[in-house]
């Protein structure tokens, strides 16, 4: 496997079984492998740097810098990507897993906040309140004034323009995909990963580095259901409307109406449902 | 919602379109709601317990207690179920989402290693090789004895048994399912979750309080794709076989082989592949 550029895919022997018996073939998969978000900064004093291994998600290869910085801002670490100095991959066996961003001073989050769970503090309670009332703590765009109108017709054929562009699905059949849409149907590459928080944070990461964001007047298209973890990164992307092929969770559509943010379920087959913020739709 | 038992499906109003034109409804969604892992045990020198939150989850209510021991269980943390003294719920305003396992000694595992990167040692490098390893070396039951057979008529079976006791899906259609299976076909409860490593979760840790662990003579069933996170909750189960209505990752073949485990994919529509272990299917 190239260190620089592995594979999504990879290709294995397989014994396809059906009523008629059994035969002998090859699969296409999707890879999955961890990968490390390293971050650093000057320590105090001029004497080099500080590291530290903030996350390891397991991950199909490709993009990885695009899905560290997602993360990081998804997150709230990051704000700005004025903030990274650099990003480098170690020159190591393990280096092809590891993405390392080189910040230009300390984070201002306090990253023990990410150890066991992202956004929640003990002190505020372990539910669905607390939840929401961290993500607006932390979340830096306003969805409110967002006057993105979309046609019903635009959405319905959303599905055959994701597909089309879901190369590794195309040969897998097992993986997540997320890509933005506006008035016009999809209107950007089509990220995927193993992970379906990982495709999107992709997305989010590659918008990030180019100072997209606040992604106004676009919506997220994902392939599968929306969780709440799914509309938190919308919403820190500041993107106003959301749009899943499968169902949303009951904590996603709280988030969504809290947020002001339009929240669309099961896109598929010419219909679909609307949970929060109706309004942008005609 | 009540605070012992939670409902995991909750009534929303909806707005459905389609080609036809709009219609307001009330739909049913998954819930999905943080659960807090809370371990503790007896500091030394009697003075009181030490505490430690050491995961949140996002979770669909419902089987809480069985979600936080199979977490603790595949995760390493967790030997047997006589190292618990007590399950208890805190009663507090956020009592419902947090479930508290007392042990009777303090764990023998580095809890440090849960915080970023389950099984995850810097010091072995990031990668699948790594990965893999590091499971070995947690698991305590060895597979390759278990001469599990099956035959192919049973696999073709399951995804009908598995939907017709899939309750909350029924309602939502959105839910993640496992399962057990053996020559005679399901033959366990449905766990359900809007997570996928919840629902299997849920299983072993029910499986686990009862002492049933290992797994000897049994498949797990899950509804979604076989990650490598799945195939690690199977193998550390000492579950010999893992059947997924989805595809399975690169890295997750890689464990089902090095384990000795059988992997199906694709099981629906009377068909399946079979990844690694084929010499269990008759």
């Amino acid at each position: 496997m190239s260190k620089v550029d592995p594979a999504s895919t990879a290709s294995v022997p397989v014994k396809k079984v059906d009523g008629e018996g059994i035969a002998a073939a090859n699969d296409i998969v999707a890879v999955e492998e961890p990968l490390a978000i390293r971050l650093s900064w000057p320590a105090q004093g001029d004497i080099g740097r500080l590291a530290r291994d903030i996350a390891v998600t397991m991950r199909t290869p490709g993009r990885d810098e695009e899905l560290a910085l997602g993360f990081l801002f998804t997150e709230g670490v990051l704000h700005d990507f004025a903030e990274v100095a650099a990003i480098s991959r170690p020159d190591t066996d393990s280096g092809a897993n590891i993405v390392h961003v080189e910040l230009r001073t300390e984070p201002k989050t306090d990253l023990t906040r990410l150890e066991r769970n992202f956004y929640m503090s003990s002190s505020c309670g372990v539910c669905g309140k607390a939840s929401l009332e961290a993500i607006r703590t932390h979340a830096q765009f306003d969805l409110r004034s967002d006057d993105m109108r979309l046609h019903a017709d635009t959405l319905a054929r959303l599905p055959e323009q994701l597909l089309a562009g879901q190369a590794t699905f195309a040969g897998t059949g097992s993986v997540h995909a997320a890509a933005l849409f506006n008035r016009g149907g999809l209107c950007s590459d089509v990220y995927e990963d193993v992970g379906r928080h990982n495709a999107v944070d992709k997305l989010v990461g590659d918008l990030f580095r180019e100072g997209r964001l606040p992604l106004r007047g676009a919506g997220l298209f994902v392939s599968g259901r929306a969780s709440f973890e799914l509309v938190q990164k919308a919403r820190m992307a500041g993107c106003p409307m959301l749009a899943a092929v499968g169902a949303p969770s009951s904590l996603a559509i709280d988030l969504a109406w809290e947020a002001d943010m339009t929240l669309l379920g099961f896109v598929r087959g010419g219909r679909f449902n609307i949970y929060a913020g109706p309004a942008r739709i005609l």
